[in-house]
């Protein structure tokens, strides 16, 4: 049952490092970013490119942690040993990194970063009082102005509403990417929706738009025929699940469960609300909205999650936290207790990038998907 | 050679419940807290006592663990078990709770505190933009008007300025002390000054200020007659150590080491730069000045470090990082590389609030104090 669409995102992504290198020699600046709150609109609005530079492999942790801290999320922890061992090109490429105060272990992280590369760190609040957001927009000028500065390219109103529709384009192809998905049974696996996320955040967004109309295509035809998956209908909340890191959704799928959502930075945080003016404030304010465990008071978080679980048919829910990541973990027990007051079932794992505890959790999940 | 004003500081302490209770029979309202950027002037202004709620002790931790995970900072997860257990009178006594965001585990932590207090989460900027300025501003405000409701007294300018006063009056009292463990060999044992920092999170203030007046008497004589301790001189510097955690300071002074300095919020974070303008803006920018690794490219920290070195006539820096505290984890990669290139000799400790690793720390405590 394999998809044209997710095909040809395999060849566009095998193709990518080359296309981006040629984009660089034809003037092009790259710029690498670590978090969905970086706002890509300016970038692409500058005729840049926006590369996610999340790591999700095991490899490059020893190096890092010459530097860093044994317990530390893994995706930091990866990510900073890509840049030291020098071994990704995507990271290679980049220009300027664009980094956030999400979270304590990439804000101190970034520090040690910005030894080897150049940073330009924003200053993302955790809270929305009425000065935070005026905060947040003055720091969505200040990446304006950084970027015009590193490309010389002035972002002119023009620009910036191209990139703004450009992006809400792709945002409404994986809105119907996910009422497909809530068809029974489900027209498309999550190890492939993984997949689409994890190269989003990698690709030209012109290709990424290209596969997604494509793929929706393919998908409506099955739920036609009612082709798809029908096991037990899974939705992944939690922290990212970048290139490189599967790990969870493998299992999963593996042990009869289909995912049918992420609330996931690979996910809805990584799509849902457009950007409704084409503006500074029109984009400081859709980013803002979105729900990660970094904000304090982040019910609506919780709100969506009940609501991904609703729309989606979900069966059960996975609360996926990467190892030492503080605020997924804590906010976990919040989610936990209000997804069983309304008896939806849920189970919280901790895991890291490693492979050792794969027994393990395939024991765990399966137990779960038996049980729900 | 016991000291008398550490004597009396003792029993202060032990008297200090009934008299909180007492204080709060006759109407003095109480607001705990759990970091040195609370601004106490503003309660004290309101007529109303501040106490730290810190947690330092390990008996409270499993049941903070049903709720909390468990690799998260010992001091987060002893706070939180105090409350659930009712076991801390300072916290049942408090009415409010004042928490802020300066790292995620607290942050998170106070979402579920808050269920079972009454809480105000002040946003603590992490970093110090001209926005993050004016907002930091606007949180003391909000603390202002919170404390004022809260207590029903009105804090006054004249009510502000004498407690503007009284907490310097305090700090320059430090200053003092500091002053006097500079001499050599230096007057006051570390375990002493630790408790004297514990208890003045706790102590009235009239209190703390009695005891420091007589401390540094009896200090200015010691000193005139030589008298003192004449151990490798210690600096520790990192995370607090809060009432019930002492094991670092008993350790180094077990093995032939003198601390004379703490580069923490139970030592110079907690006492250094005084309120310069009594009014709100003057009270925030004392307080922004405060070097915690929560802040993002925190290099005062570092300055103070080298400049306590100097001044402390330090032999070597202990750095203490409370387990699963990310800020300071990463920052003490810079503070090592720094000290390092200077040629002053450090040594990085990460333990919790067991006493399992006590005989592995002694070991290695022993070998650094040997070696400088
Ligand atoms: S989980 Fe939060 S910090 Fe991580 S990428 Fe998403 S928005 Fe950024
Ligand atoms: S998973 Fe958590 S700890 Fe790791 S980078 Fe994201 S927010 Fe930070
Ligand atoms: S170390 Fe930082 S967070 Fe902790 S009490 Fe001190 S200032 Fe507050
Ligand atoms: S020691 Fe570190 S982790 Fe613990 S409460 Fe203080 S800043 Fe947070």
């Amino acid at each position: 049952m394999e998809l044209n669409a997710i095909k040809k995102l395999m060849e566009k992504f095998s193709k990518r490092k080359e296309q981006l290198y040629k984009q660089k020699e034809e003037g092009k600046k790259v710029f690498g970013m670590f978090c969905a709150y970086v706002p890509i609109e300016l970038i692409l609005a500058s005729n840049a490119i926006p590369v996610g530079l999340c790591g999700g492999k095991n490899d490059t942790i020893p190096i890092a942690e010459e530097d860093l801290p044994r317990n530390l999320c893994p995706l930091i922890k990866s990510s900073y040993g890509f840049k030291k061992a020098k071994s990704c090109p995507y990271f290679e490429a980049a220009d300027v990194i664009i980094g956030e105060t999400t979270c304590d272990g990439k804000k101190k992280m970034f520090e040690l970063l910005g030894r080897m590369v150049k940073m330009h760190v924003m200053f993302l609040p955790c809270m929305k009082t009425e000065k935070a957001k005026e905060l947040w927009v003055e720091e969505v000028k200040k990446l304006k102005e950084l970027i015009e500065k590193e490309t010389k390219n002035t972002i002119t109103e023009e620009k910036l509403k191209e990139a703004v529709e450009k992006v809400n384009k792709m945002r409404k192809l994986f809105y119907r990417l996910y009422e497909l998905r809530a068809n029974v049974p489900t027209p498309i696996r999550g190890l492939d929706t993984l997949k689409l996320f994890q190269f989003a955040y990698l690709l030209d967004i012109d290709d990424t738009i290209e596969i997604l109309e494509e793929l929706i295509e393919e998908l409506e035809e099955r739920v036609k025929r009612g082709e798809g998956y029908s096991g037990k209908r899974i939705l992944i909340t939690g922290c990212p699940m970048v290139a490189g890191n599967s790990k969870i959704v493998e299992i999963i799928e593996e042990v009869g469960g289909v995912v049918v959502g992420e609330e996931s930075c690979t996910g809805t945080r990584f799509f849902e609300n457009l950007v409704e003016e084409p503006t500074i404030e029109g984009i400081a304010e859709r980013y803002l909205k979105i729900p990660c465990a970094c904000m304090y008071n982040n019910d609506e978080r919780i709100e969506n999650i009940k609501r991904l679980v609703k729309e989606l048919k979900v069966d059960g829910v996975v609360y996926y936290t990467l190892q030492y990541c503080h605020t997924f973990n804590i906010e976990g027990a919040r989610v936990e207790e209000e997804l069983k007051k309304e008896g939806i079932p849920i189970i919280r794992i901790e895991t890291d990038y490693s492979e050792s505890d794969r027994e393990q959790l395939k024991t765990r999940l399966e137990a779960f998907i038996e049980m729900i």
